[in-house]
């Protein structure tokens, strides 16, 4: 079969002819991949930013956002059967362990994550995952529509899920990062709140498109953007900033968007906090790392997306044309999330 | 009155004579002070920490955890009288802002913070508040044996309080130091909680009597103490780290030593926090900021209090003497709490 | 001024010139009135059903959902001035009993409650209150849109909104009673959930009102509707179950709409839950028992009523007309909220 | 082997010869029994209240309060092997279905409760169950003295655990019931708050092992306990009342000393709550049904037994006596829990 293959660290990966995957334990599941969606993490791990904490065997085929269609199943499977249309949890867990047991599928100590741990991905005709990580979908869903929330789909509504308590009707949310997981996060704060909704992103369009998913504000971060959002609040920042950046300076421009008694919902990464603990203390401050999310969020999700109430905006590409795919990414020219199709 | 008095930043406090204060409004209490504890956050005012965000006009007279009994009050005044030992939260609150309808006093949009904000403070015969700062004690309770709860009692509480639902039979917290606050911090752990305590300290002694109080493992912080941490809990970390220095450095200590899953619980400041965010997402991780607490806080730590569960060790100084009790705080000679007794 | 006066009970109250109500504490507010809803309670007070809880003098002034603007306030007034649109809080509570220093107000020690308790009520030109109970609307706000907001808007929200945690997309709410209470409630569902909603009534003309506002499915509550409500959902029941009519058997009914793990929050009353500890235990079910709700629930249920989110339905009558509301509401034919306007 | 079976409802079960159980699937888990719990359900099912709901076909063997070693272990076993001493869930779960996601084991939709369900139980030298409800202990541990933590205590644990965030320092829990559950709960209560607990009980006996274990105040179930609660507590009733009774009347005690915005936590069956919706409404008041617990809060538990913080009182009987155990605890002759002991 096809798969899109990193060969070398820094170098842009190849598509090229691979064996399809076997089934190989009782539990394992394969899955026809409809659609694979393309996220920054993956520019991430050509970088080799995540070389060193997950160490995979080069080459490899990378991809963790994938839905499709269950081609075969293992002996011991009893949730899915051949022909369900599935979306794919990215870390299939274990279902025994502390965490696992509390419903807490992000800390399964025996997890792994197809297209970054050293598994094979879902950029490719066929994935092999398990039953763990699959959610059924009505059967008519088109996977390539829906695959882009396996990641950033959970990954914004994990964290906006967890804000929820803290976004009151009259409550002021931040989105920092209208792309792939802020468009999401947006409808998701739509959805569960009815907290008022500012979103800051350095590109118009981007923020036009919030405007049109429930922004009620909208700020060009052009280096006035704390100030704006401080004039907006009348000086008392937000009650909940969600960062989808955090990198090159945004992360603390996040942390002073944050008002007092507010918190900071981290999603994005590659930059550093730096808090003052006595800004911290006096502020009554937190500040919340978010990775993912749990195989329930996911189900939550996508009954949001199956009754339209979250709808992603996507650009198809073949899977011939990957590389083209992860360029526009990087060059950020994607609106939305870019999807590859076998 | 005799009264400690700040003249001069980087001075120490004179003790003087000043007028006694008189009520001005109907919700006005006079307190005959039995008891007013000294704080690290009082260096910090003479070392002028505070001068920017408080702008006290110097000179005034510091102190900001008191207990006494109610010498004279307003006419609006409905639940406290004349001759009530009292116990007084540090920061009277309005009732009327949204923070107060809440219940959140420390959020309050009018509130005042006496010996500390720009009126006089406790370390004197009398002191000037409201009735929304008093909880009453037992008629019998001696005022300087709890007087340090109105503060370092509070802020230690408040923070504990919050991370019960964090600490399950099993779960670890660590407390990075076992003074005036950690003390205490450790006492709530012990009555709100069946969590393992390690307790982190650079003084032998405060971790022996950390020991007699509750704590289960005791920790040197000697250079090695992160890595302690990590081999008793076998490399996963705490749950919940409080930390009560969060200044030279132990800011980063603590983070290094919370768990995944896990949460950083700051009330000492000083220091500056460096999370990468990569560490805080992909270990999805919290930091939460804690100053001080509410007026129920204070009532629930008096119920502990007063039912012998959180006991202070206290050392007692005249009035008089309150430059020994600055100096000898500042040369880390209290175990427990300095208390001035006028 | 005129005013709507309860004379005996079982007769219909009087319309009738009554002295203006006069500042007396410095914390009063004389309120001209906009709007006063009329509500099933007021019913219940004619038939005497609060008359031993309550107590109050007859005669006396009912009415318990005002809104309007401030008259005049006493000296200590701070948050509302001459002139201020308002709605109000039914309960005035005093804010410094323990209940209110932790933001409970309906469990308020020293509350009372005009139009019920021993206190004249809002059927009538003015209306004492105080700031305790004053929201703050947009100045342009017609008082007799927003009044019925003020007690039965505050019961759906206050039940709707402690019930958030418990309804996840993909969770069923059940709505019993899309009357006055009922559809604010399914507003407010729909405002703050994404959970599919399920509406119960005997009136197909509300059920068709409900189905506008937000209702995914609707069930004449005809006598088969717990077998209509089993079906829908396969068998599993509900997971939260809203009873605003909790009377005449509906309160066992809902009690059967509700599933394993489910929860039914009462919010009417009147009749008698008979439950098996068994059911209770095996079902691992809770019921929940609500009234009125918070100022600070008030202040966010305006929230969402200023941004249009939520719309009352109402019909308007003079004063002088009161009687015939009464009537109309007995008789079941009020949609939405009765309105009388002085 | 030998094992207590039940042969007919209304006569009490055997003592008799039966195969040993075998492994059927990979997840099987084969336990040599170390103790089992007699309960109050294991009379229950004898006089049949349970055929209906469970339909086990007669004769079976009954028992689930089961400890012990683990024999045999089918070939996907990850969790425990042979030789480590276990106590057992009562209810292994699936892993799978929505609930088991979640968390929640007692919501799975494909568990079994052997000695409750159409499944052998534990009273007997060997109990077929699966991986799923294994806790591992530590080795030297003795499974007589822990085994009746497996429903028992789970069922004591789990609802106070639940009513932690209602029950802070200076709040009022009432226990009723102080046997095999009750003394369990009042350990889990001073384990876990600080509330004062007054106990409840027709015994003297029992009430002094209260008070032994943590009771502030006990009173005898004499007729006038709903007075002396409401004596021991201003009138104001309890926080939170644990029913460890919930039959013959006791249900309707336990709701009259429910206090304002207070929660009854129903856990013992049999009688029928009758609640006037207008008290439920009146008093903010909450019923939540509580039925064994998850295999998380029997981790919990075991965290707190091993520490010697929840301590079983126990009267052990050999296997071949079950009758005259069965006996003594219908007669009241139990303090604590009835242990068989093969």
């Amino acid at each position: 079969m096809r798969a899109v293959r990193l060969h070398d660290y820094h170098k842009q990966p190849v598509v090229e002819d691979v064996p399809e995957p076997k089934l190989t334990g009782p539990l394992d599941v394969i899955v026809k991949i409809g659609g694979a969606g393309v996220c920054r993490t993956d520019l991430h791990i050509i970088e080799g930013q995540w070389a060193q904490m997950m160490g995979p065997r080069l080459p490899y085929t990378i991809g963790h956002e994938n839905a499709g269609w269950v081609e075969a199943v293992g002996d011991g499977v009893t949730q899915v059967k051949v022909g369900d249309t599935v979306i794919l949890h990215p870390q299939p867990s274990c279902g025994a362990c502390p965490a696992c047991r509390r419903g807490r599928d992000m800390g399964c100590s025996n997890a792994f994550f197809p297209g970054v741990s050293d598994h094979d991905g879902g950029m490719a005709e066929y994935l092999l995952t398990t039953e763990r990580a699959c959610v059924r979908l009505n059967p008519e869903t088109d996977p390539a529509e829906v695959a882009a929330l396996a990641d950033a789909g959970i990954s914004a509504y994990h964290a906006v899920r967890r804000a929820v308590p803290l976004l009151r009707p009259g409550s002021v949310a931040v989105v920092q990062g209208a792309g792939g997981l802020g468009h999401i996060g947006i409808q998701a704060l739509t959805a569960l709140t009815s907290a008022r909704i500012i979103v800051v992103d350095r590109s118009r369009e981007a923020l036009d498109l919030a405007t049109r998913i429930g922004a009620d504000e909208t700020v060009v971060s052009d280096g006035d953007h704390v100030a704006a959002v401080a004039d907006l609040t009348e000086g008392q920042g937000a009650d909940v900033v969600f960062d989808f950046v955090a990198e090159q300076g945004a992360e603390n421009d996040a942390w002073a968007m944050t008002g007092a008694d507010g918190s900071l919902f981290v999603v994005g990464y590659g930059g550093e906090l730096r808090i003052p603990t006595a800004d911290l203390v006096s502020g009554r401050k937190s500040v919340v790392g978010n990775m993912v999310g749990s195989y329930t969020d996911l189900v939550e999700l996508m009954a949001l997306a199956q009754s339209g109430k979250i709808i992603l905006r996507t650009r198809r590409y073949a899977l011939e044309d990957a590389v083209e795919a992860f360029e526009d990414l990087a060059a950020g020219r994607i609106r939305g999330r870019a999807i590859l199709v076998p």
